[in-house]
């Protein structure tokens, strides 16, 4: 594997040509884009420039709509639900955060479900654009179906993610975002790639038997809930994994379990839909609605210290602050540059030729 | 083991005779009351009668006043930071779910924290009172540290509990309830009393080595975040549980991470607290201000149809409703009585003896 780093602003300009060729207007490609290098910049390589060409070939087949008119369908002065209008979900995503973050303004909390939308990229985008009003950013997405229920060999549920991020004060945001499966399935997919045995514990076979073969996820396997098992909580990752779904699509009018479209374009979305396109959820609160911004910060960074400097049971493995790693990847490749493995830049030049853009390199 | 079963109604009476002894008015026992005969109804035994008496040795103790004057001490139209004064969980969570629910009926949604509170019993409990104005309900609460996070064998999280409530049409609510540990304390004090191994994965002893020994627990050991390893996802587990503590306990001015107060009247809380007490997180949600409550409705029963008729991996062993379980036992127990373990009878027995009320039986 070699990788080429590329310093962030040729990164951006070309998603940005992508987008624009796909018929973005130019708001929503610069948008579009931000979501993507923020995620690369943050070290979560899977959900970055690495997807671009799947949002194309998605768009290609008009499964995304790259002038889509998002708009609040139903609305209360702290709820609200959000069309997106088949749009990408890079652009919608931020529309809704936005729509919560102006409720929490004026009313202390906003909160919109969304429906009729694609694949939102990371978690934690969204859920920063509260925290950097000094409010507590939720958002959470439905997504295809690999993840089985406890006791059942049927993929019913998308790895669903959850993300609570949290303004801090002297330390960046403390931000929790995570997959509700036991794995995500970008490390599968590394797996996959690299011919390697998985930990036992990630996925099952089609016949609901444990496997280490990261490959059974394509004979009809299935990935399995945090936790696993039964007998180390795998039902409650199966319940995570159900409230993210019914917040983001039965709440919202979306599809929801084994009917949401999936995300690849080779697979066909369900012929009965439940619901449109994928559904998401946003929330914000204002920290000074509970207590004064400055005491919240004051004691999340005492709540840091004290879990930064807990005693390690190895030598060299201290705990991990959720966010941390990533904020420290962006610090260091807003400077060094962005390194993309070289089967991405040749899918993502590739991509360029066909569709008519400036190659990447 | 034998068990005595009792008709609701006697261990109704009688907790409500103890929490009258204890200086609580009327309305706050019956209230108590209701929350923990709620939780034996529902199969929910370990935090049903079983810890009446702790209860009482706490408020023995003056660390529970029996005469809180609970008050809202922060807010927004939509949000609140309500003062426990020290008193009951069981009253003071109810108290503050009121008090989301009718911001959620003025403006969409209501969101409290609570500070100075002590354990409030199952999360369930309070997150159906949304349920039941057809609201979606959200409560946790953080707890006594037991459970250590990711790389650390420093008991710094209680087992924090979250839990999700949401009205179905035909089928019962489907709710949430689990604690952020791969197995909730409960678990451990059974296989402690039996003495019996537990599953690889629950615990680790004072050294951060995985146990299979419940007793290590008491020598310094402590729980391990749903995910069991960091192979498993155990930093998930663990930033759920943060999450709860962040929303409980800084969010509202409540002691949080290894400042928690102890639940149990034999160890005392920390010598110098961050905060007041324990701390909650209770919030509402309208469904109506997203869609119409009824297409809310259809909708979640179809996701609990197909989810019940999931293909099962081994026959007899269905997939479960989030739930469903407790739900069962509520039924059968309201027509059948409530099952409780000698021991507790004998606990009880001895309490009503010490204070003063007429025994159970």
């Amino acid at each position: 594997m070699n990788f080429i780093t590329f310093p962030e602003h040729q990164l951006r300009s070309f998603t940005y040509s992508v987008f624009k060729k796909m018929g973005c207007s130019d708001d929503h490609a610069e948008l579009a884009t931000d979501v993507l290098i923020k995620s690369d910049l943050r070290g979560i390589d899977s959900h970055g420039v690495a997807r671009l060409s799947g949002y194309v070939r998605l768009w290609e087949k008009c499964r995304i709509n790259a002038t889509p008119d998002i708009r609040i369908v139903h609305e209360t002065p702290t709820t609200a639900t959000v069309d997106g209008d088949g749009g990408l979900g890079l652009v919608v995503a931020p529309f809704a955060m936005k729509v919560a973050i102006e409720k929490a303004e004026k009313y202390g909390s906003g909160w919109v479900a969304v429906k009729n939308s694609n694949h939102f990229g990371i978690a934690g985008y969204h859920a920063l654009m509260a925290v950097e009003k000094d409010m507590i950013g939720i958002s959470m997405t439905n997504a295809s179906p690999l993840v089985a229920p406890t006791y059942s060999n049927e993929r019913l549920l998308g790895t669903n993610p959850m993300c609570y991020a949290f303004p801090a004060g002297k330390y960046p945001p403390l931000i929790v975002d995570m997959a509700t499966a036991a794995a995500a399935n970008g490390k599968l997919e590394i797996a996959q790639r690299a011919n390697k045995d998985v930990p036992n514990g990630w996925i099952q076979d089609k016949d609901g038997q444990n496997s280490i073969n990261p490959n059974e996820l394509k004979k009809g396997g299935s990935l399995l809930p945090l936790g696993s098992d039964k007998d180390h909580g795998s039902h409650k990752g199966y319940g995570l994994g159900a409230t993210v779904d019914i917040l983001s699509a039965v709440l919202s009018g979306a599809n929801y379990g084994p009917w949401a479209p999936p995300f690849v374009s080779f697979l066909e979305p369900p012929s009965d839909p439940v619901g449109e396109g994928i559904g998401h959820f946003l929330g914000a609160m204002r920290v000074d609605g509970f207590r004064p911004a400055v005491d919240f910060k004051a004691h999340l960074d005492n709540w840091i210290s004290r879990f930064k400097t807990a005693k390690a049971v190895e030598v060299g493995k201290k705990v991990i602050i959720p966010g941390e790693p990533e904020h420290e990847f962006e610090v260091e490749r807003k400077i060094n540059g962005i390194p993309v493995i070289d089967v991405v830049v040749n899918d993502l030049n590739l991509l360029a030729e066909k569709i008519g853009v400036a190659k990447l390199a």
